[in-house]
């Protein structure tokens, strides 16, 4: 049961709904009248609850589940208990994102600008503002229709986001350019100065970073992660990228339309990730680097030379995914060779 | 010697009492009303300090070292200089521990409330808080008594927190209930929306995020680190759990009793770590991995299958701390083959 | 083109400055008195503009680029196209990095003090400092000539920073003397308490840290770094340190001079990382381990042993490059063999 002080739920919807909403089949003879209150894991679902199986682990809860209904694969729908509706579809966890949003439909953030917000005369703020307390907006910031701007975050001189964007308690904008809807979360820091500078005779020159942040429409940008500005050029993250927490974006760095980054990734300077790319969780990409259109990195893996389009890969350094599997095997040949003689 | 501008310093104490206090044994003949004044490592102790030998590498400086006492293991003691009266001890660490609070002991933070806090009159505030500047805290909050919220921290709607817990600046909280003698450090971000969508016909589908972090007691969580709260479910950290800096723990994690993650550890999406395991710095376990209790996996690992209670683990991807090692052995045997030949 | 609602330009500069405050030499016949009005990247440098080849990978872009000149090593110049004045120099990006700051030389910040700052009466602050919204400056802290301390900023009882200092936006100080020239990026926490506790038989006896963070001159650490306190005894970061975004220092480490430390690094308790060292991104340094003196190590490495000074390390656990690239090689012709067999 989702805890309703913090959460607001619509509904309830009745089975036919839900399957109309998700996609999702009911077996033969379900009940479409009945009606369903929430979604919630296999483990603490109830008859009124709508859950799913995704990872063949949870099968076991799966089994024993009081969920009174589930989104499915078709193979596994017959191993639901009696008291179970199996919600036959292809992709039950994308089930799930449909009906938790049938449940919990975003709505526009409540307007209202704190008188404790310091607001430079010369910004511009868009109607249905939220803009809560202690928040910096500096002089010739841009702010579209509906943006929610957190306690504390702070907006640097001439920066500009468009409409429905959030930016999260705390995070710190400065030399960058953001589109609609796009979500900055608690912490981020955005347009920082890179780590950039030459070794000449007299120890490091500093290079000011004179470029700025570009980042497109519908892009998220998780907790606490970071995104310098350009030395000489721009940094940039195009529509659609889904970026986790404690992410490193260095200077000049480019991200693809719709890569995903996972957390704890770091992108070093003026590396680029093709579009729809994918890259797991504490995986680093060295400077210069470019990864291909839809290639996949797994997790804790440095990529140190350009990557094909489409390619998986794993390791430190990055090869091809079927490499790295048959190298370890190889090790392990090798291990059980010299015990033997 | 302790820089009395940031610290209070209790004592002095007389060796009797210090032996008491933490259980070391002076050496027999040793002036046990001789007076100390504060703990100090090898390098900067001097005669009214006392320091600890708990790692060999530092076994030259003990034998120079000026400190009057010393906790040290049984079978060192001997190399101890004339000058210092060697306190033995199996842990000598641990010794210096109880005696450090000894000279520094806690103590409640000095109660009052800024008044450039931002107090929701909702919210219930327990006797000798201390709320300080830039605080906001919003409707419905429930804080326990002695809490301590340091400059800047934003506490969201509902959320509760125990006795004697101290928030640090800059952090942000949403989402989460949390117990007693709870410790979150500077710019931690607890309850925030985890990484979740799932990848549909037209794009990602970002997936609400319906859970709470539910936060134990006696849990510490170090600077900068970041908690998402749970996609339906929630996202759990167990009484006493050690958490580092800068650590990602993602959506529906499971954290036991006792668990220690180092430095920038990341815990992917529904990945559970048994009582008292203990994670090395920079390791990840990933998505839906369980780490039974008391695993041990080493630094820069990756737990990317479950592990077994009791193990200790090492690489990428994390296997017996054992087999990490002979794999080793076997690579460079087979270098020196390769080069002979 | 940089874009001027951010950043303010000097200039323009005739080629006969530019190759006098750089090093650089125009080739011969090259018009001096040619006029530059700003730096850019080769893709989009026109014919005002300087840019740069350090990088064989772009040297496509060099042979098609508008710019006007372009800082370039030697043997590379003759690839220049007709309307590009190559500047020939050893050091291309270091050319770049004086150009840059001819046209973008750094200014003292406009000194100001916002009256939403929060400053005890206690405390000393240099002329022509800028204190920003929001910014906590506590009990008997000393702020040099100049210093800049960002909107959100904390800074808490008794710390000192010296002159010309930069405190980022939402950074907390605590517990450290920091000295001239410092830039402390946003985000950032300096001060915390270490990760420290003994296990004991009732569990983990947490140790107060009472030492400090010393800071020398001209260090710079980025965004989201954080920085613990020692235990007993000081953390301490040496002259001309350069420290990247999300870099964690635990207790007790001593940084070298001039010891640079990428995105992500991490530096276990009390570990020593030497002068002019170098440590690529995402790599870490484990509990009291020695890296000599201008050792480097390459990125997502793990020092597990003391590192000799001068040398080049890479791999978990950190071995000699060229070790760790015979390993590779030597892995690689196994899996050749037994493909064979």
């Amino acid at each position: 049961m989702t805890d309703v002080q913090f959460f607001t739920r619509a509904g309830p919807f009745d089975l036919a709904t839900i399957a109309e909403g998700t996609g999702a089949a009911p077996i033969e003879g379900a009940d479409t009248a009945r009606s369903f209150v929430d979604v919630a894991p296999l483990e603490t679902a109830g008859p009124d609850d709508i859950s799913f199986l995704d990872n063949k682990k949870y099968l076991e809860a799966f089994e024993v589940s009081r969920a009174g209904a589930c989104f499915v694969e078709p193979g596994l729908a017959d191993r639901a208990p009696a008291s179970m509706t199996p919600l036959v579809c292809d992709q039950p966890y994308l089930a799930l994102a449909l009906a938790t949003r049938m449940f919990y439909p975003s709505s526009a953030p409540e307007p209202g600008v704190s008188d404790t917000a310091h607001i430079d005369p010369s910004a511009v703020i868009g109607e249905g503002a939220r803009i809560e307390h202690g928040v910096v907006i500096s002089a010739g910031v841009q702010l579209g229709k509906r943006c929610h701007v957190a306690a504390g975050a702070v907006l640097y001189e001439n920066i500009r986001l468009g409409d429905d964007c959030h930016v999260g308690a705390g995070a710190t904008l400065m030399y960058c350019l953001i589109g609609d809807r796009v979500w900055i979360d608690t912490g981020v820091r955005v347009g920082t100065q890179g780590f950039g500078f030459a070794v000449g005779p007299k120890g490091a020159v500093r290079i000011p970073h004179t470029g700025r942040v570009l980042i497109g429409n519908d892009v998220e940008i998780g907790a606490n992660t970071t995104v310098d500005r350009g030395t000489a050029g721009d940094t940039e993250i195009s529509d659609g990228a889904m970026i986790d927490n404690q992410v490193q974006i260095a200077h000049n760095v480019k991200v693809g339309r719709g890569a995903i980054l996972a957390g704890q990734v770091g992108l070093a300077g003026s590396s680029q990730v093709g579009d729809y790319a994918m890259i797991g969780g504490k995986s680093g990409v060295a400077n210069h680097i470019k990864i291909g259109t839809g290639a996949k990195i797994g997790a804790l893996s440095g990529a140190a030379t350009d990557l094909e389009a489409g390619g998986t890969y794993l390791g430190q350094p990055a090869i091809p995914i079927k490499d790295f599997w048959r190298q370890q095997a190889a090790i392990r040949r090798l291990l059980k060779q010299s015990k033997r003689t």
